[in-house]
């Protein structure tokens, strides 16, 4: 399968390959457990079709929660995938940043389930800054990924070219800020904070699938 | 394992792959969370061979529910399965119209626990309508899905022979006007909705798979 | 990666592949969820080292139950993936047989947790009986997905030698037997019950593997 | 895809592949579930910004729990990664061997949730040394593993230098006193067996990945 010789050699894909599949697990299993706190209301003796229909529409914030929670881990998982896409073979280091961004992606459900719970009480700018502080975290996860993948004597693939990668390095960096400002907002207006949040993943699902038009042409333009 | 200059070409199978991986990790785990759902009955004091019977036969709408949700999952797996045979890379669409039908089927037991909590009781309008109310959704999803595959500059195989093109596009089309009767139908007779449901799960078995030989035939023929 | 031409053949391997990942990731999710049942005990003010000690220890029909459903699914895997080494391709009858055994697979902790928890009361016949019987559909399932390999014009690799699938088919058949004697015996003595199902598990983690210098030989010698 | 005869032959990488599939499935699911012990608090009517956060606050055992709990599953699986990057095929022995390190893997959230419950209270002693005493199994476990696959007529890859399999073996082997001297400890002062458990982690963590570079280098050098 893989050439004599390069079996452990500096880019055997089977390991890129098994660490990209233990990611695409724990990003499976994280978006998949979300359903768990979607509960079938009990409503005993007191059932008819009315009363269905108003409980379930009672819940709305944890289908609201659910949908958000989904659609984050998606596309942290399509940037996830975008990225890797430049990883020629594994390093240690790249095992530990990829470990902590992984620890961001299972606790999503968390400070979503928060935001759901708190948004309409007294309690929501602790619950948003709580939810904005998890994607600062987040934020920072991905740049020290990245960092340890394009780092000189990193693993990116050496065909990369060079404008990419100033790109996505811009476009990681860039999302520090909104989010510090997004956490701060919250003690003094909550919506607010929760839609800086909603503007940067609608830009992160944007950004992180664009690199893949960039990526294509160079390559096929020097054919190696 | 790829030619060198296809890496990041227009058809690098390592990306459909992947694609799949992740989508058949959520399928597995959906399909396999359901068991959650069978609670073990605690009888306490009381416990005797004949009340552990009594006990486990009463729970016997979980059971249904749970057996009824897995061969639902299994199907559109299968489904699943089949439309990505003739998909020869990722797209950005291809990858948003994926996570949608996933978040479909991750949703699957939250409205079959409703049917099966409320199928003998007054509620059960709201519940079969929920039910198919989902696969409305879930059917608009694969319409959207192999939509994103077959379009114009979409990710379809260069050798699917066009009729099988035009067969898939016909049966899942023909799938969104059954759903929306049986959801109309759930208000005035709960049980003929659930029925319309089962036989249309019967249907895309049978559909979801028949694509093979159809498929199989050309391919050989023409020798590509 | 395939070869033109073989793409959709009869002999794709990676259809083979994603119906095993797919199959795997069913146990593996199945034999981790085991872990959910094992509980914290909770002390409150009364914690002490002793207390908690006798705590944990009270618990060990879980822990019993726990590591039983563990080496059973592991088991199950192990049998799984022998018989699956043996399969050329992917068969419309081999996913539904193989979605029945996913099915029984995902249900292992029910019965178990049954077991754990009623086998020391006066309950403990219905509980042994049910735990016996559903591995009795699951030796039907083995069956029947043994059968949908090997009957003609199924899937089963042209070079493996008849022998091998008789002897396969006769470990296989004669499981039936063992389990119904374990069913009708819970009635009468619980612990036997339990005892010949225990025997059977051993059974099967030996003779699951034993395909393996068998098929080894015959392969090397024709060279194929 | 594989040569001709080499399909069921001694070292099948397809085999090994299902084998790593199946466990970094485990993985994956041990370390994602770990956040279903993360609570979201109910407040009730007596929510407020200040009651939230001192709410979030006084969980902070289960934060920490869960980080832990995410970190030695993570280093777990990179102990293993290394470890099956220099087996060649898969034999009866391992797959018993692996299984029961598997085992061990998705028990560890239960010790954890136990230490970080009881730490604080009187019965830390026993918490602690149930801690101590599953990481005493976990270290046999893998000590096990790497004897099924080193020792005579065992499944490691011929080209591993002989130096880097004593290397191995003498790192494994001598987890086995600093463990049980922290189970012993943790009668005695339950802080300096947690603080033990650690610095272990941070050496497996370390030794984990050391081998890489002592592997790389010989195979590169003997060309093979």
């Amino acid at each position: 399968m893989a050439e004599a010789g390069t079996a452990y050699g500096p880019a055997d894909p089977r390991e890129t390959n098994r660490l990209e599949a233990f990611s695409d697990g724990v990003f499976a299993i994280a978006i998949t457990l979300l359903v768990l706190e979607l509960i079938v209301p009990k409503l005993g003796e007191h059932a008819s079709a009315a009363a269905l229909r108003d409980q379930l529409g009672k819940e709305w914030p944890s289908y609201f929660s659910f949908v958000t929670s989904f659609a984050t881990i998606l596309i942290m998982w399509i940037n996830h995938h975008e990225m890797f896409r430049l990883v020629e073979r594994v390093s240690t280091l790249l095992l530990f940043s990829n470990g902590l961004l992984l620890l961001c992606v299972t606790v999503v459900p968390f400070p979503t389930a928060l935001v759901g719970d708190y948004l309409t009480t007294s309690a929501a700018a602790t619950a948003c800054a709580v939810y904005a502080g998890l994607f600062l975290v987040t934020n920072l996860a991905y740049n020290f990924l990245w960092w340890s993948i394009r780092r000189r004597g990193g693993v990116l693939k050496p065909d990369v070219p060079p404008k990419l990668v100033r790109i996505i390095s811009r476009n990681y960096a860039s999302g520090f800020l909104p989010y510090a400002v997004a956490m701060a907002v919250a003690f003094w207006n909550p919506y607010v904070c929760i839609g800086i949040c909603f503007c940067l993943w609608i830009l992160w699902g944007v950004t992180g699938i664009s690199h893949e038009p960039h990526l294509q042409r160079p390559v096929v333009q020097t054919g190696t």
